[in-house]
């Protein structure tokens, strides 16, 4: 578990989307977020109080959120400047970054020294079991998506604010980096061992009160040969009583592959469908989540419209209309 | 790769099961068997001529391969004996014990003072690609199963003999830590790392010959939920032109998961070849592997007869009666 709350650090990001990682803790989890710290430079502002790491010590932040992509894959002496100062100051450290924190020498000493923890969520920290199959208690949703990055973690971050709101038991269980860096613990699955991925979903989605959903973020596509592996460990490990189909529109090819066409809404849906009850019969499909960021809110709701009569289940882009109609179907079933 | 030909370490094995590694590298490799080296009071026995270390080397031998199980996850100090004149003596060491040769810090030792090799086929000794799908010459074979442990791999190597008896291009390609020792190369794909094991695949069956077929192992079930991830990304990963879909009769329910029951042939059959047919539109079934061992003659040739009869598929067990009906099928493909 990675201490809250943070500073985010923002660095000498050059674009708002650099910062991307920051945006998402900051958009799902703000009362995490103590402020944010930039360097010369900084295009990217998340509306935060800027502050000095003293300024977040004195407010309470535990750990320094590295929330910007790097450049080149190289951890530069600017930053270094600042996280080393950070960890001299009493703070944690977290990143995603693919250079891992701990392969860094002098951030390395300075943690040992100071006793501080960085915290690398790109790799496992756990050992994680084979899973097992048997039937856990209590509920759990999954979303699947037609392709990578069409919205799932977005889809179930925003399904599990809209049932909390609702006094609903819910949890998010992160797999992906991101999603780790906004609660501040989940499954790094690209990183899982093989033998280990469905055992590793099945630890992150435990037991629970038999009304208590784990909403689980999906990875990649069972139609994406590069992660298909992936997702149907999420499919097995996970035993959701509940999936989500998520599609982004506007994709002319599956992501990273031009040979491959995106499958359809109902082809993702029969397929996972099939798939899932293996290991949870009473499995069962609540709707569909579209991602309409490029699309006018005209053409995003005669979409969704369209979408919802040809499939027959609710389907609405819940990050820009809500996701009320998607948890209405959940607390359906 | 591992240098070929191999002495074949038995050690104290208590029975003939526990060498069974050693029996598949002898049953399907014998001319890459100079012989086999027994510790006192082993009880295994290949019928390969036994050899002292010396007369191995005499004979050609260039790698000790321990083909014996250890017990309760140690390597002895008896072993540890032969292991270390091995080495001295200008044998490579190969392995597939969960414990790893070059976590022994006296073999370590050892390997480095005089120059060879520790393989330890249980990892990954390459740092493999992320798949990217593109279609690549040559053919390909997948063996995939209704379960773990029912004869793919055997029903590969059958396949692949059977072929190179024929005349036709075929290489055997191993996905486990056995098939690997066998052959002295492959992809130990249950140690990867989820977001390479597509791609692993690509790596393992790269562009060839358009009338070359890759004949490759198997892992796992899409229908056993510990480990279907690994199955699908040899599906597509391996981007087959047909499968050959194995069996064994006489299972309760799936390995090591009581409350599963084993899914149909024609639900593997089916499920395999649309999944399949995302990498690859051409995909085709083109039989039907069972493992009869513990059925009678009689009862084995009526089991595939009937199978036979309701799939419309060739069926055979190929260890028992001969590959050939499937290699024929798979070369009208």
């Amino acid at each position: 578990m990675i201490q809250t709350p943070y500073l985010l650090f923002l660095g000498d990001a050059p674009d708002g989307l650099a910062a991307k990682v920051a945006q998402g803790i900051k958009d799902w989890r703000p009362e995490n977020c103590v402020g944010q710290f930039r360097m010369e430079g900084c295009k990217a502002d998340l509306g935060l109080t800027d502050m000095t790491l003293a300024e977040a010590k004195a407010a309470g932040a535990k750990t320094l959120v590295v929330g910007v992509a790097n450049r080149g894959g190289v951890i530069s002496q600017s930053w270094k400047k600042v996280l080393v100062e950070a960890l001299e100051e009493g703070f944690d450290l977290a990143s995603g970054l693919h250079n891992l924190l701990r392969d860094e020498e002098d951030l390395a000493a300075v943690a040992r020294a100071t006793g501080r923890s960085l915290h690398d969520v790109r790799i496992p920290s756990v050992k994680y079991p084979i899973a097992n199959g048997e039937k856990r208690t209590g509920k759990r949703l999954l979303a699947v998506g037609t392709d990578c990055s069409v919205g799932k973690m977005y889809t179930a971050l925003a399904m599990d604010a809209c049932m909390r709101e609702k006094g609903m038991k819910s949890s998010f269980r992160a797999t992906g980096q991101t999603g780790i860096l906004i609660t501040g613990d989940g499954v790094p699955l690209d990183a899982v061992v093989a033998d280990f991925m469905a055992g590793s979903i099945e630890y992150l989605t435990p037991d629970n009160d038999a009304d208590h959903w784990d909403i689980i973020e999906g990875q990649g596509s069972l139609f994406h040969v590069s992660y298909s592996g992936v997702t149907l460990a999420l499919i097995h490990g996970g035993q959701p009583d509940a999936l989500v189909i998520c599609h982004e529109p506007s994709r002319a090819h599956m992501r990273g592959l031009p040979g491959y066409k995106l499958p359809s809404i109902e082809a993702v849906r029969d397929m996972a469908l099939e798939l899932a009850r293996v290991a949870n019969p009473a499995c069962t499909v609540i709707g569909v989540s579209i991602n309409t960021q490029h699309m006018s809110e005209e053409d995003s709701r005669a979409y969704c419209a369209e979408v919802e009569a040809r499939v027959g289940l609710p389907c609405v882009d819940p990050y820009r209309h809500g996701a009320d109609r998607l948890v209405e179907a959940l607390a359906a079933v």
